[in-house]
């Protein structure tokens, strides 16, 4: 997870230099949309561990309501962000 | 869920209406953002029962390991679609 | 484009169809997913529309100011739903 | 533009060092679904002004056809990533 975070923000980073360097629009444009899908597999990810743990457990442990939901809303904003 | 889906069909045959008046192009599309958030909103309450039952019963019946990847996939699917 | 929104509305009565014989939630997010990129692709070509007649045409005119700034807020409207 | 994606860039060193020290994974959610929000507000800035400079002097040099294509192509990949 760390590694690809580190990935993203050498992307960011490429994307300041771009910008700096007038490189053209779609250029930029489209190293901006490699970032954000890089971005959706971190968030994925995270949402893959989240369900294996913390809703699983919570599963186990007896009541998984608040944490399917708290879940369901990092989606909803996640898809709508 | 049936009532949304119900809602947006009314609002694609309301697209096709829109088209065919040749309305302007800004409008349709302010209408196109409409359905997609509409249908967001059924995606994301479909993943929720998914977690409350599917991912939920797997992880008291033992293993959840493969529902949690279906959901995770699914999750993918829909953030890059 | 017609066409298009003609089959995006068989999508939706089909989605209507699954969730009303409770077909398995991950194959309607699957079906709903592709629905998705439909509305993207009828969009995406809307603007393309869009950008080759109002806005060209309101360049050609003189001052194309207030269409481009429709097209990006129909863009920011579009990316964030 | 490039202030924005500098504070991008903070945004993902952050998301760094909330992965780092074990943030819940909802709390990290919430950081990306930012950083992706931040993203999208770059894009459709740099869009604008691709509209506002290459697709209309294009327009007014005579064929715009090619920069409106390249506009739209790169209008889909980011609504697609």
């Amino acid at each position: 997870m760390l590694g690809r975070l580190r990935r993203i923000e050498g992307q960011i980073r490429g994307l300041q230099r771009m910008v700096d360097e007038d490189t053209y629009c779609i250029d930029v444009l489209t190293q901006i949309s490699a970032a954000k899908s890089a971005l959706h597999a971190v968030a994925v990810g995270l949402l893959e561990d989240h369900l294996a743990h913390c809703v699983v457990d919570a599963a186990r442990a007896g009541d998984p309501t608040a944490k399917v939901k708290e879940a369901s809303d990092a989606i909803a904003r996640l898809v709508r962000s």
